[in-house]
């Protein structure tokens, strides 16, 4: 756990809940005593509730407050991030990254790896409704090209949801893309020049580094907590050290981490890229796929000033063969409307129809509701499977939404060798390795748990835990 | 026109027949022995022939020999491509092409200006037929992420479809994109460095122009000829002087000339790439499109070490509204899937399906005959409006195959100018100074003659006509 303020304020209630201090069913300070008795802000008490919140150890009683949980919290921890190696990198681990991607696409492997939607929701049979309605009765074919901003009809349905993260923007300030991955690179090529260093988390998602080596950039690895994501402060400290053009961000269920970045920490973010006059480009890719009853608020939702670009696709919600994206590029629409129309002028057109005609109904947002749970259920059974079955000092992340864990294993564990062991059982997971541009990471891996636990697959994270526990017990 | 020495050869013979020397109905000395007669290779005299059959002088009567038509030449003669500033140029005209795009993508313009096939062709409801097929009965959701190359059943009609242009390709040496622009775009970002020189033909299809300086590279504009295409004399000499790092060619079917590179060119190119040991991009897009009775050879055919990429797509024989596009990289393999990957992980899998579904029956290749057929009456119905109605000293090139054609307008004329006036009037066509990145072309236009002649069309012809013949008048 990172050293912030708020961290150190929820470790300290932690360890007064475990010297029994606290009592399970004991309530603890109000926010307002707590903030004066600790001499810190108010909002650094609200964060430091969420993480005891959100690792179980206390529990919200409406309009009463926040007790100690009678039911011993999980023996999970959220994985511990270095607060280390504060410098810009070269990142130079395609080879790697690709030796990971053959395996994954091949469909032989009981598949941990990519991070693709669970397989069994009814939209897929509605998604393909959409696309018949669109082929029989709209005009997709023999009429040039379009407009260089997308398909209309769909920005006018994004433009709606877009108010459910905070946004207010109309159907033109809104470009679409082939996919999510495609956005985030128009965006980094609109707005840098090789040579550039860009603040990305840590760890950070694998396609991420590969677009920012192949821009020509250099990556600087902000520590990221497993609760609450990129930290403020080691940004800031980032910011005041280095010559940042971009800052890249993934605040809503973070990929790899499942982190969930607090509103207060989202507005001092937009406050420092006002400050230093720079854009952050934010990944919003997993944000309608949150456990908790509202959708979280968007970074760019706090930014009066356009220079948040929002990134993001229905490649987790919906499908990722559909490569339908899109970006919400505030005052650099003009670079990166340009930079589209350059690097492939439009994106296909029917893709674009038939999502658009499916999120004009409310089959997606029942689609989500479903989805949303489906993935809480087997979030916690991986949690159940992960304490039963992997090594003592294992920790875990608990994300709050999306569908991938970070998961930490002892440091006797070499991920490496329990990857390439893994495969030889035809078992497929993402190497922590691969999420740093640095030598971090080699005991963490990535397990995505969208799919529902089939024998097969639970039999599968079993032979995970032997694996690695063979690899203690050797040592 | 270009002073290469076949071009020298038919000129001397064009100042024959105008000399009466020759008289229509002559035949003309045979190959063999007017390479004897003028001491040049067999070779250079066929493609000195091709160019006085290509401009109406002489006409073949099989197994006979060259003939001088009887018909006099039409007035149109070729555009005559200069043969100066043969120096790298930073590309900075993307403010002025937007401005043009803009005004094309809007509907309410008579569009001479987009490059898009022509809507009345039965192959639109037979594409349609094909997305529903593959919607009731393919999966093509909720599979997760495809191989990088791309959708197999695609790449294996096209596999099979390349050997018409003297390949012979696995459908594993194959990667699918959004379209040939992206194709283009992944295969430069693959092989060059920001600062890098790329030679490409001069005038040059502008979207190539606005990717070079995406890209950051600079351009040496290499003089090209309406009949056939760059000058490998041209090419050899920037070669020598400048550390050119790829060669982008435009073979059949130039945009926007409409020329088309004889095979012996060809091969000299793959020649040079070789001693200098440097790829070469070989745009094909329009390939497929040509009038003759076989479709010519591509460069990469010529090519038996692999350093040929050759890029197309659909969008000029299909729909461009599909961005399904390809590219065969030979050697080069490994590094343009990479780019493909990281920039957009995959192409759309539907209109890759119904574009495979689409190729594997007969009706796409009942589909080009028909449009090739309609595109070369359409090219004569141009030629006739212009000779009819521009103004005295226009040339003109007329394309063998595609459906653009280039026209130079007496020095008189201002091309911007007439740009304007005809927007005005609801007219878009391609002003030619988009075609460069030096000050060229600016009595030049490209003309898009895809759709059939309707009479507003035809009156829109006339009026540009008429706008070129008042600014004569005035001056």
């Amino acid at each position: 756990m990172e050293n912030t303020l708020y961290n150190r304020v929820a470790e300290k209630i932690i360890k007064q809940i475990k010297d029994d201090v606290y009592k399970p069913g004991d309530k603890l300070l109000s926010v307002r005593l707590m903030s004066r008795q600790q001499s810190v802000s108010v909002s650094t008490i609200l964060t430091a509730y969420g993480i005891l919140e959100d690792r179980g150890f206390v529990e919200v009683r409406p309009k009463s407050g926040y007790y100690v949980r009678r039911s011993p919290a999980k023996r999970h921890e959220p994985p511990l991030i270095s607060q280390k190696t504060l410098a810009p990198h070269n990142v130079t681990k395609a080879q790697r990254i690709m030796e990971v991607m053959d395996d994954v696409s091949s469909s032989n492997f009981i598949n941990f790896a990519s991070a693709i939607p669970g397989n069994d929701f009814p939209v897929i049979h509605q998604l393909k409704k959409a696309f018949s309605s669109v082929v029989r009765s709209q005009t997709f074919l023999g009429i040039g090209y379009d407009n260089p901003k997308g398909c209309e009809p769909l920005r006018r349905q994004l433009a709606k949801r877009s108010m459910d993260a905070g946004l207010l923007v109309s159907p033109n300030e809104i470009v679409t893309t082939a996919g999510c991955q495609s956005a985030l690179e128009l965006s980094l090529r609109a707005l840098t020049k090789p040579g550039a260093i860009v603040a990305v988390e840590t760890p950070c998602y694998y396609g991420l580094l590969q677009l920012i080596e192949a821009c020509g950039l250099r990556a600087i690895e902000i520590p990221s907590d497993a609760v609450t994501g990129m930290s403020i402060e080691a940004l800031e400290l980032a910011l005041e050290q280095w010559p940042i053009k971009v800052i890249i961000s993934l605040p809503c269920y973070n990929n790899p981490m499942g982190s969930l970045m607090p509103d207060e920490h989202k507005r001092q973010m937009v406050e420092l890229i006002h400050h230093y006059n720079i854009p952050l480009i934010e990944d919003d890719i997993y944000g309608e796929l949150g456990y908790g009853d509202k959708r979280p608020k968007s970074i760019k939702s706090f930014d009066d000033k356009g220079q948040v670009i929002l990134c993001s696709s229905v490649s987790k919600t919906l499908d990722p063969g559909l490569r339908v994206g899109w970006v919400i590029p505030g005052i650099y629409q003009e670079k990166i409307e340009y930079q589209k129309f350059v690097s492939s002028v439009n994106v296909s057109r029917l893709p674009q129809l038939a999502v658009a005609e499916l999120l004009s109904h409310g089959s997606y947002d029942r689609h989500l509701r479903l989805a949303r749970e489906a993935y809480r259920q087997r979030r916690d059974q991986l949690l159940d499977l992960i304490d039963g079955h992997f090594p003592k000092g294992t920790r875990m992340s608990k994300p709050q939404g999306g569908f991938v864990a970070w998961i930490q294993l002892p440091k006797q564990v070499s991920v490496p060798k329990l990857y390439a062991e893994a495969r030889n059982k035809g078992i497929s997971i993402s190497p922590g390795d691969i999420f740093s541009s640095s030598n971090k990471y080699q005991s963490s891996i990535r397990l995505t748990y969208s799919n529902s636990w089939t024998a097969e697959r639970i039999a599968a994270i079993k032979i995970l835990g032997e694996l690695a526990n063979n690899q203690i017990e050797k040592n």
